[in-house]
């Protein structure tokens, strides 16, 4: 049976891996393969990592790598997201787990792929209703004050493992008491162990490529052995654990993983779970597609490709359902990970779904021989790779260009660092569209004159122009909508109480975008007002949008002045008319 | 001691009775003291029935009549307004002190005073922290169509005591239901007196001033004479249950009214209280708010006078904490009430201070009087007078004006009448300013030309331009910021790739009035993206402040165009030369 053209179109408009595979040869699965190569060995060390960051047991960060990454490949569009655990994500599900006030390991991992399965259903919901431009509510200073705020929170966190300690806290300040709690209980052993393999990482991502480069070594092999310092830090350290017997001294190890591929998982549908993590999914999922889509398309336009963002929704969407199904946390694309993905050469998203069969044979094989791996060297994998993320500049570079934009990343970037990346994120859309709204509502009004020998109209007060006391013009910088009506009606009534005088007023609207109907009411107002006080009121420089508006309402009956095509007619029909 | 005069203006400017009240004369008196007794007879039978409205004992409407007049005259800016019990304030506070659930009378009338406290401090707080322009974000339809649910909703809501039955409800839903399932238990001799004064209100509202007119008598006083409508109502049902003994079959009664002036009363500090009525305080205050500035200023512009919004809010916050510590409970500006206060001649606040005697004297003298006074009366008196608020033009005229604002309208009433007020008011609120989020996000963006002969540049898709294909210019009709910066960079994007030789995107910014920093990312990324393309970028017309902020930053030193003054020059200057 033929299936309908238009609807085999839908259906690889949902399932972009019909495009590729359709072109998929010999040459894009060399490439994919040898990507999916390097980022396995750099995915297994850090998804047992962001697994411990999120507070869960290691095997799901590796469960969160098989099947999740499967899911992206058939439906997501980028062609280089790596996606997975990434370390923001984790720290927002330890929060959003942290919440419930769990004990039993076992509701704590429900409560996970719960939280994933909620993500997964949002994501898709959103893109399925094309609402992807909800992200870009998130403003990008705000986006840069969190991740970096949240790097610095997951680094605090990870303190305890490299001191050997039992801290607890999801924010900076309780993390920092904790820490000086227990300070009489810091392991040596641990301390030790934690901070050279700290010192190694640095090392490597500092100082390692440069010395392989200096060997005579090709750059793209020391850049990927450079990538591999983890994997060396993690063996290493397990083989001093296990050689040394180190946990009976008080180093923490991984322990048990249990061997295999991942367990078929269902997640709860209790409403009450549903309701305490419903919030916390929308945060994970507003966020993990922002950072996500700001990866892949980086990636994408550097290959002159697109993505569509409301197909990245499904991807991610899909994603975070398959890691739901099979014993994972929430996922979403990775930035460096995808990055090492992109530079490894990955053709498509093949290299996603082969590096899921790397981790599914580390799943199944290499477990066991993780069971002295000492927490400290995950944390320390952490911290290395999250401290890359802070950056103050953004501060900096907000200060300069706008107080308004400054007020938001500070504020964003405290709160995430005081009371936990939940609220300060949440602070930070808030107060962005808070103050935009504020803004908007107090617009900049300018009184404008004539460039002379040019049609051109500016302030009168930043330029030389010509003006007459009988007409005041006046240039709205703002669309006139409910939040500033009043604003509106007090400014003309300002600017007409005085000695001069004045017969005409026009608003030149060549930045209003958008009249509302409030706004129409005030409009009214002050064409009645003058009117009673002998003056009229005309408009210039109408758009096509607004005016066609207008003309569905009486307003431009009762105009007591006219509608003029441009301020230059205004300005020429008003202006008396010398003899 | 003489008083620095700064001071003494500060102190002035918080107390405006200090003004007014120094060229008090006879003249004001007089003609305050007759305003003063024709809205003492008009406030009685309104503040028992509002009372009642609210679900409190009727005595508290009276002291909310009391006081709360007198702060207002000391406190306010408006010369008219009448303060004191309105229907639409009753009616929320019907619904916060529902949702709690309390059944003891003391409990009730504790919240009631405790939530008139709560309104007065958080009035206050915005007054002194310049925050009236909150208001503004309640916009005109949102408001309209509030109001007229509300007006519904409680009508619906005094019909139970028109019929005699025991209904309750929040929402016409619940409100119908309770009076459908009720429907054996009416009392014919309740229905009887309500209908017939229902009746009789209806046509003093109509009939009754033209045949006084028609009987010769001067305008005010068949005005005066209508107003008394209602008083008349009250004597005449009175003397009727009284006489015929008619609250022995069944007709409620307002029963035992007790004598003497309010009494002192002190709100609940109780945390757990507080919280559980803040959010029902926020939108009471700012729906109050927004009432009684609305009626305030349009009766100060008919004699060309102004009000202070942010002392206004102080002016309503001292009437509420009044309220709170004489047993009333919230009280705002009443549009009716102003205006009969208006048109009987008031010329300053002291009209009210003379109100409040009058009720103090009411409250002192008269309530054993009003013993069989029928509560179908009251609910009569309200419904005629709410059914004057219900208007839903406004859905028609939004329909036709602008689809957006039809939606706020809509769904504000809709939820007002099927989840309550505060609900209907919330959503109106939220829907409005999404809506605008939303279409800021999405802009208007036009392809313009030169318009023939002129320097005007308009929508080569309106208007007969002029155009080279080695130039795009497009006009950006909204301000660049975070919620609109990933659309302008897909728009650019968009636009170039065709086969068009375009060497130069020039962005018209007359209606750009910010770039914020997300923005600002992305014109350095679009300015990348066409680097790379061998496009360069232009932008003309940038506004004074927008380019003294660009002037901060990076952008204007990596740009590969220029920036021009007018959209004119840009034009002349990058169109190609002939020869």
């Amino acid at each position: 049976m033929k299936m309908p053209s238009s609807m085999y179109g839908r259906i690889k408009q949902y399932v972009p891996m019909l495009e590729w595979a359709s072109v998929y040869n010999s040459n894009s699965f060399t490439s994919d393969a040898v990507a999916a190569i390097i980022v396995t060995i750099m995915l297994i060390p850090q998804s047992l990592a962001y697994a411990l960051l999120a507070g869960l047991p290691a095997e799901m960060g590796l469960y969160a790598s098989i099947l999740p990454l499967v899911a992206y490949a058939i439906f997501g569009t980028s062609r280089a997201l790596a996606v997975g655990p990434v370390a923001v994500v984790s720290l927002m599900t330890a929060a959003a787990i942290g919440n419930l006030g769990l004990t039993s390991p076992s509701d704590i991992a429900l409560a996970a792929v719960t939280l994933a399965f909620i993500s997964g259903v949002i994501l898709i919901a959103m893109g399925v209703l094309r609402l992807g431009f909800l992200a870009n509510f998130l403003s990008h200073p705000v986006i840069a004050g969190f991740i970096t705020a949240s790097g610095l929170l997951i680094a605090a966190s990870q303190l305890k493992h490299i001191l050997g300690v039992d801290a607890h806290g999801h924010t900076l300040v309780e993390l920092i008491f904790s820490l000086v709690d227990h300070r009489d209980m810091i392991n040596p052993i641990t301390l030790g162990l934690g901070a050279s393999t700290l010192a190694f990482l640095f090392w490597v991502r500092k100082g390692l490529k440069p010395a392989l480069l200096n060997m005579g070594l090709a750059p793209r092999t020391a850049d990927i052995l450079a990538k591999a310092g983890p994997v060396g830090a993690v063996v290493v350290t397990t083989l001093i654990t296990f050689l040394f017997d180190l946990s009976s001294h008080g180093v923490k190890i991984v322990g048990t993983v249990p061997m295999g591929l991942p367990p078929l998982t269902t997640p709860s549908f209790s409403p009450a779970l549903w309701g305490q993590l419903l919030m916390s999914g929308v945060l994970i999922s507003l966020i993990g597609f922002v950072e996500s889509v700001s990866v892949a398309s980086t990636l994408a336009a550097k290959k002159r490709q697109r993505i569509a963002p409301d197909q990245e929704l499904i991807g991610l969407g899909a994603s975070n359902i398959a890691s739901a199904v099979s014993g994972g946390y929430p996922v979403t694309g990775g930035f460096a990970r995808s990055v090492v993905n992109f530079d490894a050469g990955a053709e498509t998203p093949a290299a996603g779904a082969f590096t899921a069969i790397g981790i599914g044979f580390a799943a199944l094989l290499l477990t066991p021989l993780l069971f002295f791996l000492p927490k400290a060297t995950l944390a320390a994998t952490i911290i290395v790779a999250v401290l890359s993320l802070v950056d103050f500049s953004v501060l900096k570079n907000a200060w300069s260009y706008s107080k308004v934009d400054f007020a938001a990343v500070f504020a964003t970037i405290v709160l995430t660092l005081g009371f936990g990346v939940e609220a300060g994120v949440s602070a930070g859309v808030l107060l962005s569209i808070g103050l935009f709204l504020y803004k908007t509502s107090k617009p900049h009004v300018a009184e404008v004159g004539l460039v002379a020998g040019t049609e051109h109209f500016r302030n009168i007060n930043r330029h030389e122009v010509e003006t007459y006391p009988n007409l005041v013009t006046l240039r709205v910088d703002e669309s006139l909508y409910f939040a500033n009506a009043a604003f509106l009606q007090d400014m003309v009534y300002d600017r007409i109480a005085c000695e001069q005088p004045i017969r005409h007023v026009v608003l030149m609207c060549s930045a209003v975008n958008e009249i509302d109907m409030s706004a129409l009411e005030s409009l009214e107002a002050i064409n009645h007002r003058l009117r009673d006080l002998g003056v009229k009121l005309h408009l210039s420089e109408v758009k096509g949008p607004v005016m066609d508006r207008l003309k569905c309402s009486h307003f431009l009956n009762d105009l007591t002045g006219q509608v003029f095509l441009s301020q230059f007619d205004a300005f020429q029909s008003l202006k008396p008319q010398q003899i």
